[in-house]
């Protein structure tokens, strides 16, 4: 395992996120380091930074890399982005960082910014065709995406501590001010008109502030999922909660469930920025990106011997990543998987389901036995928390409660989804239902994990008959599966008989 | 890593269990399969094997070894117990077993059956003097204990199987059969007048039955934890039971909650079996233990190169474990140890707490991050459900919930303790705040995780005053852990300041 550091040091926050990898193969997040060091704190319209932001950001730049040294990291790239790049006083900013340390900081370049933020989101969002954007504390990136191809980017200084210094001097935020923010926050914008060509596809949301703000709403709507990633925030949501920031003092905002306190006074703006920018483009809604700038550039060294450092297929990517994480046995979860999708492709006049519901199967069936790295004894309840804890590329929501309850049933019992009820349809708990019954017979016919049973026959009629193709005795598989095919007879509500071929 | 399997044929169940180890250094159950193959039933006073049990058993013990050969297990050792030693007819069961696997089956002695009962418990209970049992299907074994060395031991045809079939012929029991089982057991135990001088220590129960025992207590009580491993057992809740399964039809105790289906029948002998051994003896409660034969087994084999083997300090064993098989950080852990330490002793005229809490608070140090291999975010959450789940020796219940606490708040914010009110003491609340606001001090001293902070120097006045003696420039840690102080102002009632030494 290699590891690499990334740091990035932006306008409000400067973070560290270090990643154990196999290049190409397998990685995860060790480490998270996040400081609100607001390098440009009253950097004003003379662009200098002043020297508490300085100090303060030499700190955590110093503080990170010592923890990289100390911590086995092979390699550490930093890079400065909007506040350092625009510095009219570079060099003051440079003496002081070499001063204490050896760091080799990087400023990169607002068409790089945006590149790095489009990799981090192209490969972990469910994101083929749409926008991008990028809204940090100096500025905000807004990049159009066709076929998860970059095609452009575009920057404007229209950054949340930026703005928050321009046009937030009240509080409350008075009208006048709150009339100014929107209106600079559209002139930020007026230039994209190709945005709107894009507003057939999604639109992808990444840094603090959308993370922020998707905090906020989960809350007010006390979404079940801890998860941000993935999450959908719509237009209505964030101008709910412009009205409720722009309404409470400062300190009131802190009352509001969710709200971080470092964040207290530089959301309103960046809602703001948000709110224009999906009009703008004509959106509704937007999905959160957990993944950003850092993990754009762990990307590029992650995937360095692709000609793109693009995942071809994020899901099947992530899923697999973390069995490997979790030391699943590829050959039982292989036969579990391929029993499971003959079954379901065969049961296929019966359900009416899908591609998407079979790769979500196929999915669970890799994933069915991760629980055992947490401890043997339940490991389908571990299995279903490692699955919601769990770095996912590409999914929505909804598949995730989907592959986590899959999993949650794969033994026994049932995995209650009354709580999953803002996130699921109503016939997913028929899907699911289902879904499980087929995963389940699947491991009970792998019950002595050996592969004995190549495959089975269903024939449909009153009754469902699965016939069991076997290389050698599988009398224990099929006494086995027949004990345990009630949730089968149950969800399709047909007799299930199990018999060796 | 190597790979164990143990099957254990009992007169009731038979079990494999699979440890994938290290031999001396760290272990894992990777595989657990359990069948109910009653290879005692029917056997009757001629104690003729009957063909169906035997070809149940050899069909299971013939799974259990395709499981083995085809998941990597290196070596797979199989013992068979009270039915299979004492049947008249062996030889039909060698003849079936031969016919369908290779597996080579030993025939263990009621003396080795106890010895291994008592390696499993002795090196996974907190008990250093008193008696272990093992009721199984056809015999309990009962073991003195003094200084956790094995002094005596005492086998008799007490088991679950045996007893039921020859004394439970009503259904719901009558007062008849009650009275003869409870004569019956009472007869089995008489002649261990030994027992009576080891009711100064504790009794530890091994079987199924004991297990089942405890998960419907738990039921009944709501209890709020999973494990049953270390639950303690009243002599009064065993009572409870079993008039509730008197009471009772076969059927109908399937809605006793947490009663397992296998289970109904043979529980009431179980149950009355164990409440007679525990008065025989004087013992008003069992400590529960989730091992036994098969891990006594597999403890011969990973401590091999021990004159014994028995675990020095189970405790601090498992906890290090844990830490390895989830990959602790060695050097950032145990600085944080220290610290905590540290600041332990010299808090001690505030606290007044004793080398107890200081042992769990060192544990809880060693094991603060290890929820990052589940997931960086909220990894604290996820380090107290990985505990709640590892196999933890030699601790309490409170223990447990305590050290699990303490790695919950190691960040920020706070774990609800009450759920976990019929565990904790009403002083345990600022006893885990204190302990907590300790760790999450000196986590905050190791923000860096470079080893800065050496050491911290307590003076204790009107308020806390901290002296950091650090190796190089802490000015950023000395930061941190002020702004992290809060807690432990709060749990301590003074004011906190954090300086440079």
């Amino acid at each position: 395992m290699k590891k690499l550091g990334v740091i990035d040091l932006g306008s409000n926050t400067t973070r560290l996120i270090v990643m154990a990898y196999e290049p190409g193969y397998s990685f995860r997040l060790t480490d998270e380091v996040s400081e609100t060091v607001r390098l440009a704190e009253g950097i004003g319209p003379s662009r200098m930074l002043q020297p508490t932001p300085i100090r303060r950001a030499v700190e955590a730049l110093h503080m990170f890399y010592s923890l990289c040294q100390s911590t086995g990291v092979d390699q550490v790239i930093a890079v400065g982005t909007s506040a350092i790049r625009e510095a009219a006083n570079q060099a003051e900013f440079w003496t002081a960082l070499r001063e204490v340390t050896a760091l080799d900081l990087r400023i990169i370049s607002a068409e790089e910014e945006a590149y790095f933020g489009y990799l981090g989101a192209i490969n972990a969002l469910p994101l083929h065709t749409g926008a991008l954007f990028d809204t940090g504390g100096g500025s905000t990136q807004v990049m159009a995406v066709r076929n998860r191809e970059l095609t452009q980017s575009f920057s404007v200084q229209a950054g949340v501590v930026r703005f928050t210094e321009q046009y937030v001097q009240s509080d409350p935020v008075s009208r006048a001010d709150l009339r100014r923010l929107r209106e600079a926050a559209h002139t930020a914008f007026a230039p994209i008109d190709w945005i709107a060509d894009l507003s057939d596809g999604k639109l992808g949301g990444i840094g603090g502030t959308v993370r922020q703000l998707a905090r906020i709403d989960q809350k007010m709507r006390h979404y079940p999922l801890e998860r941000v990633h993935g999450y959908v925030l719509s237009r209505e949501a964030i101008e709910r909660i412009i009205e409720e920031l722009a309404r409470r003092s400062r300190r009131d905002r802190l009352q509001i469930p969710g709200m971080k306190e470092e964040r207290v006074d530089i959301t309103l703006a960046g809602a703001v920025i948000i709110a224009t920018l999906m009009d703008r483009g004509g959106f509704s809604s937007l999905l959160v990106s957990g993944q950003g700038v850092r993990e754009g550039i762990f990307y590029q060294h992650f995937l360095a011997d692709q000609p793109q450092p693009l995942i071809a297929d994020p899901r099947r990517f992530s899923v697999l990543n973390l069995a490997h994480l979790t030391h699943y046995e590829p050959q039982h979860c292989e036969r579990v998987a391929h029993l499971s999708l003959s079954l379901f492709d065969q049961l296929a006049p019966l359900h009416g389901y899908g591609a998407w519901e079979r790769e979500l199967l196929g999915y669970a069936a890799i994933l069915h036995d991760i629980g055992i790295s947490v401890g043997y004894y339940d490991h389908h309840k571990h299995g279903e928390y490692l699955i919601h804890n769990a770095t996912l590329l590409g999914f929505s929501h909804r598949e995730i409660v989907i592959i986590a309850s899959l999993v949650r049933n794969h033994r026994k019992g049932w995995g209650e989804l009354a709580p999953y009820a803002p996130i699921l349809t109503p016939d997913d708990e028929t899907r699911i239902a289902r879904l499980s019954a087929m995963l389940r017979l699947s491991e009970y016919l792998e019950r002595s994990k050996s592969q004995i049973v190549r495959d089975v026959r269903v024939q449909l009629g009153e009754e469902i008959v699965i016939d069991i193709l076997a290389d050698g005795d599988a009398h224990v598989e099929i006494w086995e599966a027949s004990r345990r095919s009630g949730l089968l007879r149950r969800s399709f509500g047909r007799d299930v008989q199990i018999r060796a071929a």
